[in-house]
């Protein structure tokens, strides 16, 4: 089965963002497990601010198509693909090779966007089994915000984590992972804190459902409000993105027996002192996206409690580098989005 | 330290619960560890039908003071209990001597109301072990609905079950089980399943969240629909509270590898056909009540999304023989309470 | 790639394994994925017998493959293949398509030897995600004893269930899954309760590390002799693989709070009562044999601890219905294997 | 009931164990639920020289029983006691008020010789909770050993972790906690790895079963060998008992969504980079003791499995100082234990 071999690309060929380039590329072939699917959104993740400078990997083969989170229509498929037809809303999942089951190094070493080529080209052949629909009633924006924040929030709280209802949820600042924590925090009957710099994001995060909110300039001890409203207990989970010594903070303000997750790549996290992981008999979880069948768990909840992702701002993809100056500028509150 | 030596109690002297008589009882000395309960409430289960009757144990020894649930407020503390004051509005725990961890023997029989004495009198003193602190918010009629029915759901779908937001719950009847199976499924982002014989119970559990209802009486093949709703697939949990033949359609109705939790004592449940457990990789998990930790997390998600018990109808404590009456004709929706 | 395109096969061609017969069937090609396996030898389950006299699902569509367990050398891999390599000696997985992760109805639908033709052909090819590497230093007929009785004796101790030295586990007779259940319990330090109508197994069992034994002919309560080395409480697993009236006296003698794995397609099995199941808090759990990855594990265990399995007698692949007829007599302890 | 009002005790009176001396101190009454037992053996751990010393806690109040960890014969039960009687040989456990379940803050301020009173005195009264039967077969100074550095080597393991047959793990050093983890890891058919700096102490692990040893000091990069004998993947389990840079080392030799227990209170632990965690999907686990449901576990399995610790000397009580100064001295292997 042929089909049009050269497709649109947009292309890293140095370490360098603002030099991202669109080139032709060979498409390949769809093999009889595979999927074309015509890109129409994509999402930004930090990594890819990072992956893009160099900074996470210096060795990465260049050049490179980016962004690992991305959504389109399925416009053909194999022969022996069952899980999708023609017209299919899809995201791409984020490592291609982690289907179910524990992570692997090899599974590990299959994402978008790095290891292999990412999403930013307008038409991609994908395997069958890196592919999932997306939950129904999702435009393809949304479905793109997914792959990446949305299952490593997902991930954190209900597949490393057990989250019950009546649980309490600590989520820090107000990007992408922090927001979708949020709201499948909430829709699971948590309790959630949330902190921020800044008192108008902590009035949208009110408005999203969270319990009680600490603006962390204003208050730099913002473990003291949780642990007094917690009766000096602390949270059962937290969702550590990282910042300079938020881990030490995190430790206090989770209870004996508590869960924190190690998430993000931000720079400035510090080290953990692990005598007093010991002493509070705590779990620290390095979350690292998810898997397949994790995903499809969470579009089923998604779906379910008609949780929408936070856009904040949607760019056309030759915008590429604008809008990864604007994340890099940090003042979003959710995801931003790239539109073919 | 002593207090009034004689309490006001019901008891069962012979298997006939209408004759339930008062009698003064010896109310004991406060230990070190107990706590001295004023009762205000107690609710009823159809355990407590079967027991008084002697079906559950004929030989159980008489007399015995009635009822499992039961709900008051503390009036005297041991010089070592730390969890409760004066003052406090408090639960009993349905079973007195399992506070955590797995079930034993020893703790399965330590149950109020049937292997030791019940609720249903005036004055009572437990161990600080067998008492939970109600739900912030709660009166103690509502508090008395929880030990036994409330916590079997709980216990089913969030100690032994693992549920998520997505997952598909399926609840059998509108008995206490099952609506607080309904309640405790939405408030963690389940879509909920819900069968009656009455459009009007159905209406009700709609507007309690129900996504899908099914007349029973009118669809006899009921996990039909449900297969429907699921795209084949079959819901993840199955709250089963028994009746003839109901087993066999839940099994039906459960996904590949899904959870059927066998709770309650109600007649002509009928054998399962252990080859269609096999062909699907079912699980099938005998829920008996639960732990005083369990209790503790459930009123904690309680509290959190301020659920409240659904209350049938409440009668006075000289009443029980009566209410035991209205239990039996199987037309309540949800609990039936007594008053002090 | 192409390669020799027929090969010899045994084929059922109507519900009779009397008449299983020899014919050239199409091998077709080694796609990108596939991996081509000389076949050394196959192992036969209670499961063939039912199949090939149509009692297992009378709709299977003839000519059938039969036989599910096989093994055999690698003679040929696809291009994108990366597990295997020529040479490997490998095991078929059960479900071809179960690889991790839950089961599904469509992994359930994909076992060899029924939904899809089996191994008892010469040449096979496989997709790489239906084979699995053999655990070092076996031998082509005891790597082919491994995908059916060993993984759902694995699956039923470690996957769906936690065993923990110093558990105990109660096994029932010599087939297959019980010989495994009680090598790889004693191999991960439980205490093993093994029964059998003979005095000449339950010698052998005890070589094989069982610690008590007991002969079901003579002691027909035979759950009593397990109470009593048990102190009253019972075994924390019973390897349930039917029987008639087997199940409940399994549930007489498992704990409070225990775990009965059903297991295996024998009849007269016999229906179970959900009420003694909800009154010992007892988890009923139907196993259908396991994932490609649980089977990975499971090869890990048996190379540490050098388990090999216990082969009663090897046939020719030509006297495959002298071998089930052998079968079907129910005298063998362990398994029965086939030659190429 | 009244018994003898003074026993004979060690006390701790400022912060140097040197100093410790022996007093009658009151023995109080056996109450209801009271237990009291004749001591005859306790056992040292590195926290009770940290303790001793002032470095644990310096506001501790003093004058302090010092030891977390005693056995002895019980003498005497109250008459609601049910799980002991006279003459039974019981452990301690280290934290008398965590019977199961989740561990809070209130139970992890009850331990012993730290929190409340130890157990090096001639007589002690324990609530019942607080004590354990010896494994079978074990002798006092044996069943000394277990409350602390067993019972973290078992949770380690088996509760916040769950180690399967064929599992690797990487115990560090050979001190009481690695000892124990290499013997109950090899009793559950596990693959172990083992470091000291000493080849003699490797001849001894390798006599109690390790697989793989490492002396670190001949090979400072000891991942390494960990690495290459686990085809590149790296170990399932490490027991991080502390020591300088080793956690650094430890996330190397741990495979994806690998476990590592953060045990002990060594000093120069040094911190641990979030970001090694995330990237390998890793499970860091603070380990503070245990459960007595745990420890009712490991008994079972330490008798199932005839388990014996490692005994590396005996002192007298009156010794305590010596002994003291000869677990500081770090050449032992195993177990210190002291005589009453």
């Amino acid at each position: 089965m042929t089909v049009s071999t050269k497709t649109r690309a947009f292309q890293l060929t140095e370490f360098d963002y603002h030099k991202i380039s669109q080139a032709p590329v060979e498409l390949g072939e769809v093999g009889h497990h595979d999927v074309l699917v015509e890109m129409k959104a994509a999402s930004l993740n930090y990594r890819d601010f990072l992956i893009s400078q160099g900074y996470y990997n210096p060795n990465l083969k260049l050049p490179l198509v980016p962004l690992s989170d991305g959504a389109g229509i399925v416009t053909k498929v194999g022969d022996k693909v069952k899980r999708f037809k023609e017209g299919d809303l899809v995201s791409s999942t984020f490592f291609q090779d982690w289907c179910s089951g524990s992570i692997s190094q090899a599974a590990a070493s299959s994402a978008l966007g790095g290891e292999i080529g990412g999403v930013l080209q307008a038409e991609r052949i994908f395997p069958e089994h890196g592919l999932v629909k997306a939950p129904a009633g999702y435009t393809a924006e949304q479905a793109a915000t997914l792959p990446c924040a949305a299952l490593t929030a997902w991930n954190a709280l209900f597949e490393a984590g057990n989250l019950k209802p009546g649980d309490k949820v600590l989520v820090l600042g107000t990007g992408g992972v922090s927001i979708f924590a949020l709201q499948l925090a909430k829709a699971a009957g948590a309790t959630v804190f949330a902190t921020s710099s800044s008192d108008d994001k902590l009035k949208r995060v009110k408005e999203l459902g969270a319990d009680y909110v600490i603006n962390y300039k204003e208050i730099l001890d913002w473990e003291k409000p949780v642990l007094e409203a917690t009766d000096g207990v602390g949270v059962d989970y937290v969702v550590e993105v990282g910042g300079a010594g938020t881990v030490e903070k995190s430790i206090k303000a989770v209870r004996y027996g508590g869960h924190i997750s190690m998430i993000g790549v931000l720079s400035g996290m510090g080290g953990v002192d692990p005598i007093k992981l010991l002493m509070k008999a705590i779990r620290l979880q390095g979350i690292f996206v998810g898997s397949r069948e994790m995903f499809e768990n969470m579009n089923a909840a998604l779906a379910a409690n008609e949780i929408k992702p936070i856009i904040e701002k949607t760019f056309s993809v030759e915008q590429v580098a604008e809008a990864i100056d604007y994340m890099k500028a940090g003042k979003h509150f959710g995801k931003i989005v790239l539109k073919f």
